[in-house]
């Protein structure tokens, strides 16, 4: 039942709920432990421990078949956690005898992760020795053990600099205790946020490939809105696979679902934004599949660069695009990106565990002042064209200024608009607001 | 000419000689490079680009045959970087040509490492790519890139406080740009300190051991002097391997010699006591090779510890010693171990690239009050021992008091009880003794 996993591309240092040390009334090493979800949907999470080796394994359903066209996930199998049907009623009573932990909303967001099979072949929150590993080697037994948090801290982000938003929000306020160990999980986790149906599992979304009898998937991960620079670069990957010899490449439009920064714009505000995109023609809908990424976000470029490409390799996509600092912010209290640009590129293409994961390094786009629209940068007329950040981007929508012409559809911009404004008249009161902002 | 070397164990951060960016008239990425070493030795050392195809690539003496009853090195030949005699002449001409940089004493005891092949396959100073991997992977072109001191600090340390001795000493003073590339070294390097005839390479180790027909090599790390318990543990060892069938297995102890921090005791005392305890008879000279390991230390534990671990598989030691906290130090600035006692041993049995070294965990020894010897610690009995730490032995050297009779052989004592005392007459003058202290 013990899980080792040697390759090094699993993110660093995800995967702990956090825990208080156990009072000394109760057992310090339970045999089992459930988690029980602070959350709205309070899903049953039971930990099996090998110290009790008379326990059952947890059950998986490896019912899918990987055709061949598709990418084999990491491990060869993809792992599935849910108890099925015919289980959870013995399950819940055998449940109901074991210690409760709580689980916080971002630990919901990780149970989600790993009982898809996100992080296959991780079968559970990580145990000390796939702890150290990730740690140590970058990469991945029930254990309860200590949250030495500034050394995690530094090992992932390679800062311990105040004003990094996953460590503020999800690890200094936790417990400095870790649990450790496998998951079975007593029903899919669910937001009823109106957006579930974007929430394909790593399985749904090979069933969907196969549909679709796609012989190359490309994945392209993101947290913004989509311009037409990056319509562009999707549009022109699609192009140089058909050259390539590939005749069906479907590209996975795979925004992250779970914890963002606050001044990230949020989900359902993406979500709607993509929507128009593909109403809009922008990218084609005939070989795009929109689908939603649960997992948070780290902030911790190329450490975590390696776990989003690791992630779509266990969906099935095979050829994945990176931009320049995937995963990084800048610096919290210096004047600087957090990581070198470029780093997050190198490393993947480096990465023990992803060589079989095609990298294809994004080429810079900006717009293109004479031909008014979105473009390959061309170093050679580079007075030509305007490089419009993120934050350009965000501070036009704020302000209610128009980007220029073919920076980005306009049923996407207005969706961007309205929600910019809708932040300003809220800006006094509405609670429900704020959340939307934060989520 | 390119080095990448994929397995995950070779210590971060190790192997980059301070830089200032080079100003605007000089070639920023020359294709050649001189190290010119502000130490007292200035051996060349010369650093041939892989931009420039026409360079031959350094040479290598490869003349050493291993026997097959020791571990191969790592990557199956054992680096030598010292230019032949015979080719002196015209590479030291080559060189008068090329841009040259200033090294410092800590550089220059890499130099001597990485010449010898302590850091086997490594020919030089980590390039960009090399160092993204031991940033990222905990593993391993010329280039000139830049110096995230913070990010390296955080991920080698796991910590960025302010007291890490290696940090303070030796990163935060240093420059914001790294130089990496294969070396060609004119002379071994020597300090004429008395102690050279110490510092057997890995070849020599290699050679020693032949000679004396060892069919297993167990090495011990230690950079403290030698007391009865670690003699106990030693000796143990010897007899373990007897009784897995080995005929003839030698010890090699292996105080570290580079760069320490000021309050650990100096280099020359510490050679002076292990010299007693072989006098004495503690330890068998017959079956034991006393030597120095010119790295310098960084007190950078479970990161560290793997580096120490694969250096001694350079010099064909097969099985390796570890105690509790190896490499480790106190927090710098919290009351607190800075890393887990646990976690050097435990990543060392895990770490990738140390496969083939067979880990001997410490076992506990303490003072058994009742025996009055040095024995391995009986939990059954527990109030009957006395544990005696390095900061202890330390305290009971520095104020003259004896510590119990069976701690340590008298003439290794008396060596520690003379620096005390050396120290404490020159507290108000002697430069001489304060460059010894910071040895």
């Amino acid at each position: 039942m013990s899980l080792l996993i040697r390759s090094s591309y699993l993110s660093q240092s995800h995967f702990q709920p956090r825990y208080s040390k156990p009072s000394s009334h109760t057992n310090q090493t339970p045999s089992k432990l459930v988690f029980l979800s602070s959350f709205n949907h309070n899903p049953l999470v039971s930990l099996v421990s090998k110290r009790n080796p008379t326990m059952q394994p947890p059950t998986f359903t490896p019912s899918m078949t990987v055709k061949s066209s598709l990418i084999d996930p990491d491990g060869g199998e993809l792992v599935e956690l849910v108890v099925p049907e015919t289980e959870i009623k013995l399950k819940k009573k055998e449940s109901e005898a074991m210690p409760k932990v709580e689980l916080t909303k971002i630990d919901l967001e990780w149970v989600h992760v790993i009982s898809e099979g996100w992080a296959s072949p991780l079968k559970g929150f990580m145990r000390e020795e796939e702890y150290l590993q990730s740690l140590h080697f970058n990469s991945l037994s029930v254990e309860i053990y200590k949250h030495n948090k500034e050394e995690r801290i530094a090992r992932t982000w390679g800062t311990t600099s105040t004003g990094l938003p996953y460590v503020e929000e999800h690890i200094t306020p936790s417990g400095n205790w870790l649990i450790g160990g496998d998951l079975e999980v007593f029903q899919p986790i669910k937001y009823n946020d109106g957006l579930d149906h974007y929430r394909l599992s790593p399985k749904q979304l090979r069933k969907e490939f196969d549909n679709r009898q796609a012989d190359a998937v490309f994945a392209f991960q993101l947290r913004n809105p989509v311009h037409n620079g990056h319509a562009l670069l999707m549009n022109d990957t699609r192009k140089r696979l058909l050259e390539m010899g590939y005749k069906n490449p479907i590209l996975l439009l795979h925004p992250l679902g779970g914890f963002t920064k606050a001044d990230d714009v949020p989900l359902d505000v993406r979500m709607e934004q993509h929507s128009k995109v593909l109403e809009d023609g922008v990218l084609d809908p005939e070989t795009t599949i929109v689908s939603i990424f649960p997992s948070p976000m780290h902030y911790a470029g190329p450490t975590e660069v390696q776990w989003h490409a690791k992630a779509r390799i266990n969906a099935g996509a095979n050829f994945y695009i990176v931009g320049r600092d995937p995963a990084g912010m800048g610096h919290p209290t210096e004047k600087r990106d957090l990581y070198d640009p470029d780093h997050g590129k190198k490393v993947l293409s480096m990465a023990p565990g992803l060589e079989k994961l095609n990298i294809l390094p994004f080429r810079v786009a900006a717009y293109d002042t004479v031909e008014k629209k979105m473009a390959f940068f061309d170093p050679f007329r580079a007075k030509e064209f305007l490089f419009i950040s993120g934050t350009k981007m965000r501070t036009y929508a704020r302000t209610g200024e128009n980007p220029p012409d073919g920076f980005m559809c306009p049923s996407g911009w207005n969706v961007l608009v309205k929600y910019y404004e809708s932040l300003q008249e809220g800006d006094d009161s509405s609670k429900q607001q704020q959340t939307v902002v934060s989520a």
